[in-house]
């Protein structure tokens, strides 16, 4: 079993939590696109040209499942539509902050040749 | 831009390092897998029963990809082959704990129909 007996409830739940997190926030984009969103409002064409290898399709996709979410919004910025992160959405700041924690720590031990 | 002119190397050492996060740790189940290694050491059918959905080529290939970067180890335990996580992975921990959280969060959201 992978949840043992003494910690299957605490076990069992975080394994689904997590799994929960995923289902919102899987897949090579959702992250970086609310960590970029973190920064301000963007357009959408600012979006594709900073996030490598995104393709508009897949983008429009992504933003239309977080803004599913409630994660981002869409709203008018002079005159022109921008993404901006929601209230909800700046939930995942800690979350987003450890990813990019880590990665950081990550590529030093990389480059110290760890 | 994705990443303004105020903000700009901040910005962008943040999303190459989500970047380098993501690498590493994307797809369906990796975290899924370092947080139940977190638990304490598993034979392979334990993972592989245990996390709904993956197949055996798809957890070889994931534990093989967790091992070459440092996150994972396959030790003896009473003469079985087990996974274990390693101190590096550990150090996965504060991340795979806001997962939890969030996800815990986000069900209660959803249960409250907000």
């Amino acid at each position: 079993m992978i949840c043992n007996d003494t910690e299957f409830a605490d076990c069992r739940g975080r394994l689904r939590a997590i799994h929960d997190t995923l289902d919102l926030l899987g897949g090579k984009w959702k992250v970086t696109l609310m960590a970029a969103l973190g920064y301000g409002p963007r357009r959408f064409t600012d979006l594709q040209r900073g996030i490598r290898g995104i393709g508009p399709k897949m983008l429009t996709r992504e933003l239309q499942e977080l803004e599913i979410n409630g994660l981002v919004q869409r709203t008018g910025q002079d005159g022109k539509v921008v993404y901006a992160i929601t209230p909800y959405g700046e939930t995942l700041e800690p979350l987003i902050h450890e990813m990019a924690l880590w990665g950081r720590g990550h590529r030093q031990r990389i480059m110290q040749g760890n």
